[in-house]
């Protein structure tokens, strides 16, 4: 991918993965084109936020046509980094990390999972989803010989800054952090925190306030 | 907790569980005050942000002193209704649904896990942390017969929003959602969506375009 994106606010970027959600159902449904007004009754933003969004990477829309799907669907891959493949360890082979790495559909989004690496010798030898459980002093050589881009930790706090220390030391690219710590991490790698207890925390907060005034 | 809160964005309630985290540690250390400046090098928010944030709930903070860090823990612990418990149900006791349950800590965030549902008889009679699995079918008469508010969903798409529907049906009040599905509830039923794939893909597009212009 050539193009870069000035200008982009985060909200728009977690949008994204719901355009291409969307877009992929219209696909398989074959329908090949949609406006920003259909587009908007399905996904719940308004017809106006969508072009706005779209409008960010250039405007894939034409006036009075709306869009066509495929193109829009391809561009919004090509923007997401789909077109590419991405290889990712997991550390933390227990319970979190196996339901992790059970769930979610690496494959069919573009990621290759190598290995995960764990501290517990009962998991050595072990595979989850066709990708080995290696003992975790084997990781530092593991990620610098393969190349791997991304390290989704899901382990023990204790361990969490010490393990993303050696992620990063041997060249990954970015962390996905499942555990509630704040990682420290150089300028240039890129740390997306799935902090569950916050979700949760959240959760509360509306679940407290229901009944009372409305959240926008 | 008799207030309510208007003009609150999305943004703002998600920063709360980030206060409170923090908060927490500063208690653990016994400072009982901080500016809005020292708490900004902490949390990595600016101070005009954090005074902004915290005005919105009514400002505890005094010029020239700062924040009482005890008193601005309890309102945000009010604020996020932690001052409350919450009884809490998860269906679907598979990998996932055991990795959130061994991994989030219900208890000290003021939450009763009551207990796990699943359609497979192998986990019947059994218990994880403590709450026991029950087969799907009892759903509903637990829920109503327990008042239960929230349910989580960690299970394969297929049965999602019948789960969901049977979920409202019985009574609780939020959903916390693990699955892709976009759940269709009833205005009054909060559902907070953690769509890992989508984690996964705004992973993607950072590390695709890392090292261009940097997103803000």
């Amino acid at each position: 991918m050539g193009k870069s994106y000035s200008n982009v606010s985060m909200a728009i970027i977690r949008r994204l993965p719901k355009y291409y959600e969307y877009l992929k159902q219209l696909i398989d449904k074959n329908i090949d084109r949609i406006s920003s007004k259909e587009l908007s009754r399905m996904i719940g933003f308004t017809p106006s936020q969508i072009r706005q969004d779209l409008n960010k990477f250039g405007g894939f829309g034409q006036q009075g046509y709306g869009y066509n799907v495929e193109v829009l669907y391809g561009e919004i891959e090509k923007i997401l980094g789909l077109n590419q493949s991405y290889s990712i360890v997991v550390v933390g082979a227990g319970s979190l990390g196996q339901g992790i790495v059970n769930h979610i559909d690496f494959e069919n989004c573009g990621f290759d999972l190598k290995a995960l690496f764990d501290i517990k010798y009962k998991f050595m030898g072990k595979k989850i989803k066709g990708a080995p459980i290696f003992y975790i002093d084997e990781l530092q050589k593991f990620i610098s010989e393969n190349h791997i881009d991304i390290g989704v930790i899901c382990m023990p706090e204790e361990f969490v800054q010490d393990t993303a220390n050696k992620l990063i030391e041997s060249g990954v690219s970015a962390i996905w952090n499942f555990s509630p710590i704040d990682l420290d991490a150089p300028e240039g790698v890129i740390v997306e925190n799935m902090n569950l207890n916050n979700g949760l925390l959240t959760l509360s907060y509306f679940v407290s306030n229901s009944g009372k005034d409305q959240v926008k």
